[in-house]
């Protein structure tokens, strides 16, 4: 019951991640009653800019707007070890923390039967090109702790044994600042398993 | 920790009515690994177009791509009962009902002193401008039943009652289908009061 611009607004919003009908109608009319015209077509604008001016990275699939991406093409960084991670989002959390040195592998998903998504959906083949590259010593498998996060570690390491590199897996337990009592039961099977010296 | 033109796409969706930081990051991620360039292009138009061809409809205030709307300037509309709400959102959720004749009064807010919103701030003059026409009989304020949705709907009938129309309230109850058990006391007592006898 609006009229034909105002339900494409609409529509063109429902069906983002998280947005359900409602939602979409409140951004909707956000955009109509609140935003300056200036800010819609900025808005407008940085849809169509992202779109035409993001790529992957050649090396680390990440998305960037130069190939190499800055990371890729940094002096700084470790060549030596590679991260791997289901998505960008991924990357941005690993470097807020200021603490990681080396490169990364975005596989720009999971390993997920239940939905079709097997190896060719996702990069690992751009992972075993880079691994022809002797340079390579250590992969950190980063993939989420989830059904399909942990499939998708396992897959690839068994994939990379015969490369003869280090294959690790981010460490699983009590997240800092929190409860043991909250805990679930596998955080505190794998916290106690990989329990370690104190010194 | 994004290259510029994601940042850009990012901040854009960030600071809508309910997405924060991470739902802004999905969903630009979304828009960049899942759409086709037509669908963001198409997604990018909406948005111009709406914003361009959206006006307020001169009666009653609601968002419209023509002015009058097609309610105001509707022959099977009865223009004696005039159903005042905050949003156009509301417009359409009674539209929905296939119910209601009557014409609608769209306040685009309601007053609220603490975010500084006072009659100024929303459509009430151009209400009193429609009632200077004697054809209208009937004011229903179908403001929302939050302490300022009752606030605008006090005000407003009190700034009525020189017109000499009749004003109303929607009523307030146990909505249909849900329990008496899970109602809050005020809706209970207001259902008590409002209580009609049985036929």
């Amino acid at each position: 019951m609006y009229s034909a611009v105002i339900d494409t607004l609409i529509e063109s919003f429902e069906g983002l991640p998280g947005i359900g009908r409602k939602s979409a109608e409140r951004i909707a009319f956000y955009i109509l009653e609140s935003m300056s015209g200036d800010e819609a077509e900025k808005m407008a604008l940085s849809i169509v800019n992202a779109k035409k001016g993001v790529r992957f990275c050649e090396h680390c699939q990440n998305l960037t707007d130069a190939s190499p991406c800055a990371i890729c093409s940094s002096p700084k960084r470790d060549k030596s070890v590679i991260c791997v991670v289901e998505g960008p989002e991924d990357v941005s959390a690993i470097e807020n923390t200021h603490e990681y040195k080396g490169v990364y592998h975005v596989l720009h998903g999971a390993l997920s039967p239940i939905d079709g998504i097997g190896p060719e959906d996702i990069r690992i083949n751009e992972l075993l090109v880079r691994l022809s590259d002797s340079t390579v010593k250590e992969v950190i498998l980063a993939t989420n702790p989830t059904v399909n996060g942990t499939a998708t570690a396992v897959y690839i390491s068994k994939l990379l044994s015969p490369f003869g590199v280090k294959v690790t897996r981010i460490a699983h337990g009590i997240p800092i600042g929190s409860d043991i009592e909250y805990a679930d039961k596998v955080t505190i099977i794998k916290a106690m398993e990989n329990r370690q010296i104190m010194e």
